[in-house]
């Protein structure tokens, strides 16, 4: 931690700011410029709120010097994550897509998607049982019956599946059914979720919270880990900012400051991001472009009368188009594709 | 719900387009002017997403007509509400003051701390004892002890006891020693904590979320109201922007929109609105001045030792300045303030 | 100016990192963790950009010391500055009100205006003449006409006048009728207008950009306290967020913490600020109750026909009324207001 | 202009809205549904401000029909804008890379520039000579003599000049110069500044606002094209979020946007929309990806020592090695690059 006094802080208040950083257990090195006096406080404190120094006379700013997460650091871990979702591998040199709807509707929707997304050379099966809905009257899921019916679509079409899970009560049922486990973007910072999450063992989707800073996303990411689950793949999803055309601003700049700053996986969802059907094909080729390990799309066999997201849902066609741009994209940077399954 | 053609759309285009909307339920009212035509859509589909609109050829843009959310708004009840916790009233014209530390430590600090706020005019305890803690390294809390900790305390000072729940599996405990519940803000659109906070019948204080529009968080309230639950209070504590010399921004004007959208009462939270102590009374007054029902503010016996937010909880004795200033606000806006109990 | 290395960086990147700030001119003090190594710079180099050493290898961030404004800093200048327009002093105790028509329509307009503002105790006239439009095609103000009309209806009613200017060519004729030189906020980072502003030696009033930081805002003051004119008053008028419920977010906090980091007056404008007439007298008492030195609010005597921001403009009996509810809020703060002048 | 009255309004509010729609010159089609009563407001208004129909009583909310900018729209042109700069036409199959250090510094760093970036495929130099700075102490650009090096150097590989132009009374030397006006982000709504770069006639870049809406870009884009200035190039810069770890967070979600809505060519500058070297190779890519007409980068011979953003300039043989990459991906989306000229 750096402490900066103001210019014409007088040496008692120097004094005592270097008392109450004895105190809270830090060794100081003291720097006094022509200027102003700067104070490195060093020792591992990783829970030190740094505002109890801030507050204090003469002092102008405090910087915090290490980054308050650990597990999920390139520090800790130099070598790239390859999660394991059974036998697909997320962070190698080939790229993973997931697709599906956005929520399980019936068996046919669910088989069809399933068919269609393994076809063009997805490997995971995307699909919500339990739906975060912003409003308490919207369709909620079908629950376990959408678990049982994703599961049978994906095992007839070789696919693993991932789901997302709202509350700790819903680990087991997930857990039953399910390759790997989604927390929303709302749930970001829901830390029972995440403990929980990271207790069953399964790999885990994080997605970023609609104002979640990559320090947050991160520390979100350390409650999986610090259960000594390793397997934690992150997934750009857009970010909330005062632009009303799209829906959310596709952060795409998160890809290599993930990939600098973290050994994690980290996937790009243009279809959350930008949230109209128009706007995924080129975010999605972009997010390839930027470096992302993989995508997350959402598919319907007939958008326009999806129980939620529809519009933000690709026809089959489009995604047999989009998985044949990705590619060329993919190659163009030098990462490889699972080839089609027809 | 109105959908704005394109300029030089086509009559198939508008055709296609009413056919679309009278096979989703909705009556058309078509307004051809000389630049462009307007559909108006007349039928009550709150769940509608307009975006299956949006998407088809020749349409410019679509616009909800009707608020998503129902109970909590002005239409649907045009007096204000008065949230009752036990015989505490908020949204009348006495403004309530819930005080208290960050988080119950031990005794001597919540009955202290108890003892303090109420004889400055606080009729609400407030601290935590399930804390949602960005990193899973700090402190968690002290869980039922804190709990019971916390209501020997507020009975012995005359305070009703309002404490966070951060998963459903807590409403049990929480409602054997709790008289209002608050829901924080990383939880705000935690679907299944927000109906299970509902269902426990206790008044509900709700955070609005970091990044959460005002309609979002009218849209979390509506899972409450819609439970049956008619006590719910907002809790303006400040939103993400882009300035780093605060914490957060508190949105004050928050205020007088709610009172014009919805009939819930709203108080404000400066202490993590702002983050540092010395912003807490500036914009303590400015919430009262801009017409709040109440404040929620950190205090703590000793902030320098407090084990989270010490930096934004006030000493007693700025409490007892606060709430002398408090009160001479709350007078030139026409409001009453319960006594000093000293 | 502070350098952080990554855990796990070796001797020769250390020692790299030294020798480029050696480089560059500044002494190194080094302070070798158990985890990590710290690097302090010192040595007066304001226009240094960090980045240079961000980039290095073994470098994990970079946090500057000094803030880059130096006469607008407290640290500068620690007694505040009270900025004279005329014989009206802004920063004093005593609040100063800034009123008057959005743009200058006509004679009438004008001078029923000062006589309203001027009665209930405003001791500035506002009125744009050179108007910022979004719109080409949108009016664009009356010029020097619009000035003459301005000065003659301030004399008449003993009053200062506050006009904006969009470009240096304007800095005679406004030089000519105005008090005070308005720059507003999407012109708070043309520095060839901020330098000529300054040069003119007319206090100026400074709006804060709809997206600046408190530090880009102190920088644009700085471009005008550096031409030698001390008076510069800043103008807090809300900001961009994901909020749509109001055209900007009111930043109240940005009064407590400009008073904290500069010296210079501080003024709040509850109308750009909010845009909604209903919203203007809430916030207005809220920022005074914050601790601003002054308002700036805009009345139109029939704001319905304005010919620019009618919507945000009050009649002139609720900008009496606004004025009465404002000097209660002044004495609950210790603050005194010029009296009605009927 | 869609009307909508609040639940529950009454007939007399409803015509008094009718009637005041009428005075303002509109003709009003009225649509009374169940619940609520929606009034379409038809006729060609393009500077009314609904905030005035807002206010009124029992109105709920209103929504703009139109859009407020017409030469930008689609709707006004529906074939693709091709932007000249001499021979060079941005907005065509032919991706365009604009490249050159952040300033102008000497003849030799121009000279050594030019060579490099048109060797490898760039065919318009950018560099400034006057330099928007936030601080008043740093480097503010060389002038007309930065102007006459830059023109050399272009003339000698056979390069176009785009430079940024900071004040109208700059227009002139400009003209002499340049072959494309750049207006920055700060000044995206300098007006008197965007008239006279329409005046001018030289095809203009013209770069969003840090908090910019893409609809505000496009009025800014109008005041241009009212001049009869046809040439306007959009130039995505990067738009401030709260996110701390890249300097601007680059929305590349604009160009799929800025595509259906406008026929204006887009470029993208990752150089600014991240502020680091190391981010600029994969945005770039991405901005490719995502269908931009182009790309602006800056490079410099010795980054180290550049006398502005140095850190975000790329190093020569680095400029090489990004057009090797961004020449794959436009060829995977169809799109052409000039060949090396080596």
């Amino acid at each position: 931690m750096v402490v900066v006094m103001q210019v014409g802080a007088n040496e008692s208040q120097i004094e005592s700011v270097i008392a109450a950083l004895n105190d809270h257990g830090f060794d100081v090195h003291r720097s006094s410029g022509s200027e102003r006096t700067v104070l490195g406080a060093v020792g591992v404190h990783p829970e030190f709120d740094p505002r109890h120094i801030e507050l204090l006379d003469g002092v102008s700013d405090v910087h915090r010097v290490s980054e308050p997460y650990k597990f999920a650091s390139r520090a800790w871990k130099s070598e790239p994550t390859e999660a394991k979702v059974g036998d697909v591998i997320i962070g190698g040199n080939e790229l993973v897509v997931m697709a599906g709807p956005c929520s399980v509707e019936s068996e046919e929707q669910i088989h069809s998607s399933a068919a269609a997304v393994a076809k063009a050379g997805a490997t995971i099966l995307r699909g919500g049982s339990f739906k975060p809905r912003s409003s308490p009257y919207a369709f909620q899921g079908l629950g376990e019956n959408g678990l049982i019916m994703m599961r049978e679509a994906a095992d007839a079409h070789g696919l693993k599946v991932v789901t997302e899970m709202m509350e700790p009560a819903q680990a087991d049922v997930i857990g039953q059914y399910a390759d790997m486990i989604q927390i929303g973007a709302r749930n970001m910072q829901n830390y029972p979720l995440l403990r929980v999450a990271g207790q069953t063992g399964l790999p885990v989707l994080l997605k970023r919270g609609l104002s979640a800073t990559i320090k947050e996303w991160l520390m979100s990411a350390e409650y999986i880990l610090a259960e000594n689950n390793p397997n934690v793949v992150l997934c750009e999803r857009g970010i909330r900012t005062f632009e009303p055309y799209t829906r959310n601003t596709l952060d795409l700049s998160a890809v290599p400051v993930i990939k600098s700053r973290s050994h994690l996986p980290i996937i790009v969802d243009p279809s959350h991001g930008t949230g109209l059907r128009n706007k995924v094909m080129p975010m999605a080729r972009a997010g390839v472009a930027a470096g992302a390990d993989g995508l997350m799309i959402e598919v319907h066999p007939d958008p326009d009368v999806a129980l939620s997201d529809g519009p933000q849902s690709l026809f089959f066609d489009q995604f047999d188009e989009l998985m044949s741009q990705v590619r060329d994209i993919a190659k163009a940077v030098g990462r490889t594709m699972p080839s089609r399954t027809d």
